[in-house]
């Protein structure tokens, strides 16, 4: 089995892009046509359907484009039972589809607690009464906790070739609150946060990356660069671009000379493309349409910057 | 309607206690009797309507002897949406009890998302297709992303009368890494954390508290002390009193003179006290007997150092 960071490493060099798409599903921007009954919010059963049905139309379009999608279980978690289910069958509706699944859900706990989150997650459960056994290839969570808040999950990870991502410094304005308080040797609270996740990241694999990542926000410009001398061997998990602000150049500096080490999250800028007047025309046929190309648009935009020429 | 924050202080003064019964089953520790078919956990739903009737056993016991319980939601989200479902179907039984119900989430996450994951928990919401809209009163967050990543929650917690508590110090060993690192100034990252929550909390109810509560760990001694006095209108949630090794003596920094300002968190050494050989006689005739006796046992234990003698 082939470790998480050398399979995401090989999607990426494989669709000649770092871009991953992000499904943030709600229901009063979902396509007209699939909202027309107005009572439909009252209904969770009803929402995770329209949910599961617009994220599998999303993954039909992203599945040939690029090496994964991002699932934020938040937006499916506020319709419960039903909304989890969803979240579950689009995993596994996009892992069959080739993609790898990246579950945002930035849990946190320690020990057997975070071991149970682990297993909800990361492990392939084989429930006899259950179609959605698949759990993400990768999650995000939040390593305020230290490294009994880490640990549990790397290793439910590592044993089943998946990975995980931590919080290091996030895109909003208000991550400086924590993030970037100076510590007595001069260094904000990321930069130790970068260095921790690092050294938990253990050994690297083929292409010299970690299967311990790091959520690093597009919108901070220099922390990138700065991040990335902190932990050299770490996949950064970009979010930001598009609709938060952050620009690509900012990016770069998380990239190696391969186009390697870090993936870029675009989420409502694409999913939602067919409400944005850019892309009225082509929504006026088919919504699909306006989506599609606004992801080959991120996709082309990123190659402007970040190129897959060379053989490896 | 009444301010969280005063209703669990009512409740506390009611049963005399801040004794909070912590609700974290595991399969392979529940009574024999209930897991006699060896192929259980196999089948998430058999497994979570197992928890369900676990979890309801323990709310009649733990209902006219404390205030509230803490239902730890990874423990079920471990079964899937079906996991889930006995999750929300089991805060509704303790709401219905007349018991305050804490939501062990530790969510995290900023704006649009986080709104997501607080109408998700915090929202009593109104599906028509579902008897699972009952949320928890308050429910447990990470808040490393700072203020963004709080705001959202508090602002839906305090819409409904609920609460948040958000993750301060927590009780295990490698909290340290982060959240003891000294700032410049010489305070460690989780006063400046404290400071942050009291400041968020904003305006204190009846009793002098607000609606912004944080988690403080039991097993880290002196900082009890220390995180009150960054903190002074804000409750503690504390765990790791019993199977952790938190001792009760150094809770007392955190409670008032009347008895108030934080509640104790007791989960495994309650609700598994059949496995323990003190109860063994008890647990002989009825395991529910053994989870009584520990609860009165615990409610005594902490009697003896905090009292409710005022009339207030």
């Amino acid at each position: 089995m082939n470790a998480f960071s050398d399979r995401l490493c090989n999607a990426i060099i494989e669709k000649k892009t770092p871009l991953v798409v992000g499904i943030d599903p709600v229901l009063d921007r979902l396509p007209p046509e699939m909202t027309a009954d107005e009572n439909l919010g009252m209904n969770a059963q009803a929402v995770a359907e329209m949910f599961l049905e617009f994220g599998r139309a999303i993954i039909e379009i992203a599945a040939p484009l690029v090496s994964a999608v991002k699932i934020n279980s938040a937006y499916f978690e506020r319709y419960h039972a039903p909304g989890v289910s969803a979240y579950r069958q689009l995993i596994k509706a996009a892992r069959q589809a080739g993609l790898l699944v990246m579950g945002d859900v930035k849990r946190s706990d320690i020990g057997h607690t975070a071991v149970q989150y682990a297993i909800a997650q990361l492990a392939d459960t084989h429930y006899v009464d259950s179609v959605e056994n698949t759990g993400p290839d990768a999650i995000t969570i939040n390593a305020y906790l230290g490294s009994d808040g880490v640990k549990p999950f790397l290793e439910t990870a590592s044993a089943g070739g998946k990975g995980v991502f931590a919080l290091v410094r996030t895109s909003n304005p208000s991550s400086v609150e924590i993030q970037e308080l100076l510590l007595a040797d001069g260094r904000p609270v990321y930069v130790q946060m970068a260095e921790l996740v690092s050294r938990w990241g253990g050994t690297a694999g083929a292409y010299g990356y970690s299967d311990l990542g790091a959520v690093v926000g597009a919108t901070t410009g220099h922390a990138l660069a700065v991040v990335r001398a902190a932990a050299p061997r770490t996949i950064f998990l970009i979010p930001g671009i598009g609709a938060q602000g952050g620009s690509l150049a900012d990016c770069l500096p998380a990239f190696d000379s391969r186009g390697l080490g870090a993936v870029i999250a675009a989420s409502r800028s694409i999913i939602y493309a067919y409400r944005d007047a850019k892309y009225a025309e082509l929504a006026e046929s088919n919504w699909r349409r306006a989506v599609e190309q606004a992801l080959i648009d991120h996709k082309t935009h990123i190659a402007t910057m970040i190129k897959y020429e060379q053989t490896f």
